[in-house]
């Protein structure tokens, strides 16, 4: 049995912080040009078919929901929704329910002193433009268990038999509650001594290097931002790492990753607001057959909401790869708009702050989980009365170009997604509104990355806010 | 707004602490003679009616369940079990559905620098011996929302407008989940520094004093020692706070309690342990109705399972009270034989650490939770095999007397369990061995503490354990 103190990992902060700090080293060289090779050899052919015709998936006579023969993969199926205190009070919609628990794992590697992640250069149905940038892993239990046909996984054993290396994260996550019933992926960061043969199609990068390439539009994908958010970013003194002092944004960042920094909340007070909000939240899902759902239509080949807003399910035929191509059939979700996902962030004593919404969807395990202080769909709320948007959506839309610290286009997940885009955005905050009601709380980046050591604290859409703040920190470039 | 740094809380062990050590506080004086009174008071008049004559209540005819009139409360209902790993794979049985999440809360306040808990001595109808100790306030949503006609929960503003006090803890955590569906109940530890008046029925305690209680066969009841296991009894240096030295098991007990000590893993391997034992373990629950449970049968009134094991669900005619007196019927569940719940504990290197299990109940809400080395109705094992048998139970019932610490009788909760009574038991191991599989990890008492500052990680009888562990703090009286 090997003794731990509860420091053994103390060290791992500074080591991120320094791979952070590192965007220009050697591994940074020939990067773009593999890059745009792996989009070159790529393809993606994805046409939509009619969900009815698709090879491989049926509806179910009794329910309506669509199944796969092999009775794996996911079912779409309706989730009868009742909040109390939403907007709208009781709709019915139709559901992704995928009950498996897949990895999204990025296998850590030290070079010259230096952690580098191994991404992937991956091509997914639903990417609006091809490769995007995943994770080393990213893998269903169906991709490892057979139903892919026994193609293995490259670098799934690290993650299938962690123990023999060191875990920095492990954490089991949940995805999209508005589209997904209870969806949950684990999310993993191993760090191997172990020779690592990179196969084609694969490239070791650093956190710095890495950061940078979030602030390009749909290149990192999501479950690459979702991992990078769960590492364990924040430490003791850990802006010593960092060359940073005086009032700038840089340094209050810096500063908010420190543990010992000052925050507007304790912890106790924190997790005593999750827990009233999760307590005084009713909220009240139920799985239902597809055909039950209530002012969704099938038309066209897709099934669609009769005003014609928030998504339509389709079908569609994929062509894809890198090195080898497959062909299959499957239905997506197809959102109709653009997103907004943001973070309203602010300087408070020195420290930065980011001002979390505790927000319930449906498809939550546990009723309510942080969310950005916006996350909408603008167009969604063009209807509605003033009184019914979300709250500090006009202060995003309306903030001056020099308030915004972060804006980059990026893309949901490809494989369940077609084309599902938000616009993330970090915005600074004016200094002088107490903008807290019940439903939002100031939280240094130390705490939120403490509650991202445990599952159902963050939503899939904070993470990735996570990321990108977390990519702020090594100043421009 | 106020500004917190991280430490704010940090005094808040030390002060614990000084409490634990503070039994023979002056409070204590004239407790004996008011608890004695209490009982003397006490009506509690409990007589079997069968399920099928409870005044309020009746068995639903689509589905056999047994609901309330007013349709809140609870219901019994059954749940078809498949659990991949057990010794049983598939079984149905009757189980409680409770989905709301009710509070158990200690109020708290300091006099002459000494913290103190209210206890209130209360009646309820699964009690074996009438009046126990329980928290200040133990109130289902029915009890504050006026289900019961609206009699005042005494305290329970306390715990509606927290943010007025300082809350110590605040977090659900779950039940017996082989009896309950996914019930949890929100336990609270709230100091104020308003003047309470203490009505009759409720007594001011240091945690020293109700530490020695704790030693008495059931007297403090289920929901005051699982509010009591969440008190954030762990602290960087909390070893100063106690005048220990030397190597006995209680020096060892109190280094496991600070923060600094060292332990078998640190927190990133133990989260991936469990995050590794959800995603592998398969369980799946599913409500039905009562009437298609197999195996269980109604006869004479109540519904037994055919071998005449495990529980019986029952109806009960109450009279019961300490001031005033309420007369209802229920149903409740009746275990036939007495449980055994027990700690195999090892000094490790100067520490203390505790041998928990990664355990699946059918009705967690997050597939398992760490529950104590042993747990188990012994008498249901007698007619499997050896095998089948939970491991370490031979070693517990043949651990000699000078490897016992702790070795108490106590009860369940007596408001939805009759007559339900555990043997809660904590055995020092052998050193040599190494008593780790894979579903078994040795945690310090730190880690513990800080787990159980989230939900759904320390089962409910662990909690109970970990209020017992704390108990042995002080040193024997």
């Amino acid at each position: 049995m090997t003794r731990s103190s509860p420091l053994t990992d103390a060290g791992t902060p500074a080591r991120i912080a320094a791979s952070v700090l590192a965007a220009d080293h050697r591994t940074a060289e020939g990067f773009d040009e593999w890059l745009a090779e792996q989009r070159a050899r790529s393809v993606t052919d994805v046409r939509p078919v009619p969900l009815d015709a698709l090879d491989g998936w049926s509806r179910e006579a009794e329910t309506g929901n669509y199944r796969h023969h092999s009775g794996r993969f996911f079912t779409i199926e309706g989730l009868d929704v009742h909040m109390a205190d939403g907007p709208v009070r009781r709709w019915s919609q139709p559901i992704i329910n995928q009950p498996e628990v897949g990895i999204l794992g990025f296998l850590v590697k030290e070079f010259d002193g230096v952690l580098h992640c191994l991404v992937q250069a991956k091509v997914e149905p639903g990417n609006c433009n091809g490769v995007q940038l995943s994770p080393t892993v990213q893998a269903t239990r169906s991709n490892y268990t057979g139903v892919h046909r026994g193609r293995t996984v490259p670098y799934l054993e690290f993650f299938r038999d962690s123990a023999r290396h060191h875990v920095l994260a492990d954490v089991r996550q949940s995805e999209q509650g508005a589209r997904f019933y209870q969806k949950r992926n684990r999310n993993m960061v191993v760090e191997t001594t172990e020779e690592v043969e990179v196969v084609d199609g694969f490239h070791w990068l650093t956190l710095g290097h890495l950061h940078r390439l979030l602030a390009i539009d749909n290149l990192v994908n999501m479950d690459a931002r979702t991992v990078l958010s769960c590492l364990p970013f924040a430490g003791l003194r850990l802006a010593d790492s960092f060359d940073v002092a005086g009032e700038d944004f840089r340094a209050a960042l810096i500063r908010s990753c420190s543990q010992e920094a000052a925050s507007a909340h304790s912890m106790a007070e924190l997790l005593s607001w999750i827990t009233e909000r999760r307590v005084e939240t009713d909220v009240y899902a139920r799985r239902i057959p597809l055909r039950d759902v209530e002012r969704w239509r099938y038309a066209d080949g897709r099934i669609t909401h009769e005003t014609g807003r928030y998504f339509d399910v389709i079908g569609v035929d994929v062509a894809a790869g890198t090195r080898e191509v497959s062909r299959w059939m499957q239905p997506m979700i197809a959102p109709h708009a653009r997103g907004l996902v943001a973070f309203l962030v602010r300087d408070i004593e020195g420290v930065l702050h980011v001002l979390v919404r505790a927000h319930a969807e449906a498809g939550y395990v546990d009723v309510v989980e942080l969310a950005p202080t916006v996350q909408c769909a603008p167009d969604n709320y063009a209807h509605l009365p003033e009184s019914a948007r979300p709250p500090f959506l006009g202060d995003v839309l309306a903030a001056p170009a020099d308030r915004i610290r972060f804006d980059t286009e990026l893309s949901e997940e490809g494989g369940r997604f077609h084309h599902a885009r938000n616009r993330y955005v970090v915005v600074e905050a004016d200094e002088d509104d107490d903008l807290e009601g019940p439903g939002f709380r100031w939280l240094t980046l130390h705490q939120v990355v403490n509650l991202l050591r445990h599952s159902h604290y963050l939503n899939i859409e904070a993470r990735s806010l996570v990321a990108c703040l977390h990519s702020l920190s090594a100043g421009p470039s």
